[in-house]
């Protein structure tokens, strides 16, 4: 499963009970959380998310209501006893601020907190099963996009087929790797004859924030899910630009000019209480677009 | 008016919809924040708290759940365009906290931010009407209590019987120090005949986080109304001294040993879900006790 949960999908000011920046995606059974907004950790307590199960944490950027969570949930994984490391992939300048929190309280977290910093683009955690990579994306101080992708390489054997041609079960890792069978009476059995194509690996970018800008496209190029900021509506282009943030029109055309399968869209500004035309607006330009709703899941 | 308004009554750990700590006390038309935990912009705005009102905040120690949703306040009040400055009182080491998160966001709040380091014992505010005093509580760090304390020196002048004795309007702030009126036929105009003695100065005190100390005692020795931490049941006295926390018998012992009004028990440990065996305990030796709830007001 490759998923992605909405904690909190609302811009700078919390506001109509709608929460500043947090998502967690699930992959291989483990949970990923991107951005950590304040309130984050009573956010995953009211949508039962298993903190235990969080390994890498990642923060876009150093606006704060990107990461003025993260201490919280931190020294609560602490208090709770957590002793499994934490790997978190964000802006140097955070190391520093979680140092001197850490020291004014006196406090030694139980686990390790491997901080990884965030200084150029390309993957970030290769895993046999799925990776992750940054890419820059476009605001006022350095911001981090993220791609997640499963990693499918391999045809899967089908067992009752394999046998039926007598391949030895020893023998069921090369036909993963797409190698046919040489039996002992010299036939062949095709390796296509016994097994199917690698499963599809699905994907999924997240892009905040951001202003509207083309290399975005490109970075999340045929990704299934790409989540992109959409702070305002389409008639507030000016602003959006003059804030380094995008509106409806704008992520929507990225998401179209990547060719991605299906947009998600967030980070709406406090000063929309309903949020229905973000939807229309931006699928009048990719009919395939949902609003981030807090406490939804989304399957890729 | 003196209040207090619960936004937060959990210890570290946020649980069953309990925050950690803030409080807003509301006296002469001012509202005053009391620590900030995680989350305390979201609970103003469930409470309906104009943050406009508030000018000074107070900040015990510089354990999270006392503080971790300062910078986010203070954020917000900035881009909801406030010019008028706040004063925070606050142990030294925060400002270099704000200062680096500010710095990392390059963000310049609209407003003078005034840091006042916490040092030494004794007033911190002194105003016409009222008054604000820190005093040391006994934690694991720095610790800070407060005392909020009405000023009403003025005997009250009663504008009737003041005209019917003929004493001239140009008196009346004479009469409210005491003095009688000397009549030009020589007769005097006794001071308690046209007034009533000055209001009751009513007053606050807060003293959290703390291990039992009887000192405390002393130092809110005859307030109306004391918040005194409970994080703990009286079974775990033995581990409340050794994390430098509270039970409910030994607030109420404090209570008692002070002679105050009214005693109001909080920072409850997440270990806890009911509370009620807390109000329970705590009357068995100070039976004007109540449970510090969120959202409610107690007005003194």
């Amino acid at each position: 499963m490759l998923a992605v949960t909405i904690l909190g999908n609302n811009s700078a000011l919390p506001a109509f009970d709608r929460h500043p920046t947090a998502q967690v995606v699930t992959m291989e059974e483990q949970l990923f959380l991107l951005d950590c907004g304040e309130g984050t950790q009573m956010q995953m307590a009211k949508y039962k998310i298993r903190r235990s199960k969080i390994n890498h944490i990642f923060i876009s950027h150093l606006h704060g209501d990107h990461y003025f969570g993260l201490i919280g949930l931190l020294t609560s994984m602490g208090l709770l006893g957590r002793t499994q490391e934490i790997h978190l992939y964000a802006p140097a300048d955070l190391k520093d601020i979680i140092d001197l929190q850490l020291k004014v309280a006196d406090i030694q977290l139980p686990y390790l907190l491997r901080f990884h910093p965030l200084l150029e683009e390309g993957i970030i955690i290769r895993e046999p099963k799925f990776e992750v990579a940054c890419f820059p994306v476009y605001h006022r101080v350095a911001c981090w996009g993220f791609r997640f992708r499963e990693v499918r390489p391999f045809r899967r054997v089908n067992p009752e087929k394999a046998r039926e041609h007598e391949v030895p079960s020893s023998f069921f890792d090369r036909l993963k790797w797409g190698e046919s069978y040489l039996k002992k009476d010299g036939t062949i059995v095709e390796n296509q004859w016994v097994t199917e194509p690698a499963a599809k690996a699905r994907s999924y970018a997240y892009a905040a924030d951001t202003m509207f800008d083309e290399r975005i496209a490109q970075k999340v190029s045929g990704v299934d899910l790409l989540y992109h900021e959409t702070t305002y509506l389409k008639d507030l282009e000016e602003q959006a630009g003059r804030r380094f943030h995008s509106t409806t029109s704008q992520a929507a055309t990225i998401a179209k000019m990547a060719g991605v399968q299906r947009l998600l869209i967030g980070h709406f500004s406090y000063k929309y209480e309903k949020l229905q035309a973000f939807e229309q607006e931006a699928r009048e330009i990719f009919p395939n677009t949902d609003l981030a709703l807090e406490g939804v899941t989304y399957r890729v």
